[in-house]
């Protein structure tokens, strides 16, 4: 049975479900960031996966990126530049990050992950990233 | 025409052409490192890319995953762990990170994208190193 990490439950919110994957925004209010967590057990890497299910996955990248953009616009920092990352080190279970990045975020130009202290986001912007990426994902 | 940027020339070797991509080894003794190239101008991000172009460079990255893989055995360091990232914040020209991973590693678990500093590797492991990604890339 595919259940999530709970470490992924404890730092983002669910945003929906995509054809291959989990969807969750990451509850940091620095960077527009959306987690994408392949609905199957126990893998943990790209080649873990069928050939379909890597086409899906790179479906859904590109659609987390046009969701991470349509958060920035919400929020009123829009980003001209993607990251995308598979990582893995600390949570194991496999997992895309995608993220949206501008020249004035907190991390620029290095990357995001391990960098400085999570912001979380209040409820207004919350609930606005939150209705962004959902209709960007049309969920 | 196709040219690749000269920040990548500068700090890793080439090791050869894929279908998609030109392949290179990152001078980093620290870390089995590989990045891809897709030989396409003026794309930056995954979005810019044609469906079959990211079949092949989904392809591309699992065949640098072994690659990386292959080198750190070949350096007496086999790596559990792979990571990927497409970050692009610095040099735009699209490209992909692969790496090999391993908790005895210096930036573990964090990234390596920016984690202290380039150790070029010594003539004999550069040697090692670069037949051993060739010989798994088929080059």
């Amino acid at each position: 049975m595919f259940t999530i990490d709970r470490a992924f439950v404890a730092t983002s919110h669910g945003l929906g479900e995509l054809g291959l994957c989990h969807a969750r925004l990451q509850d940091d209010a620095r960077f527009p960031w959306i987690v994408l967590i392949p609905r199957i057990e126990r893998v943990r890497e790209l080649e873990d996966l069928g050939p379909g299910e890597r086409s899906l996955l790179m479906d859904e990248v590109l659609a987390a990126g046009r969701a991470v953009r349509a958060v920035g616009k919400a929020l009123g920092r829009p980003a001209p530049k993607l990251n995308v990352g598979q990582l893995g080190n600390i949570t194991p279970q496999l997992h895309l990050h995608v993220i949206a990045r501008r020249p004035e975020d907190a991390a620029w130009p290095g990357p995001v992950w391990g960098f400085g202290k999570t912001q979380p986001y209040g409820p207004a912007e919350l609930s606005a990233a939150l209705a962004a990426a959902r209709k960007s994902l049309d969920f």
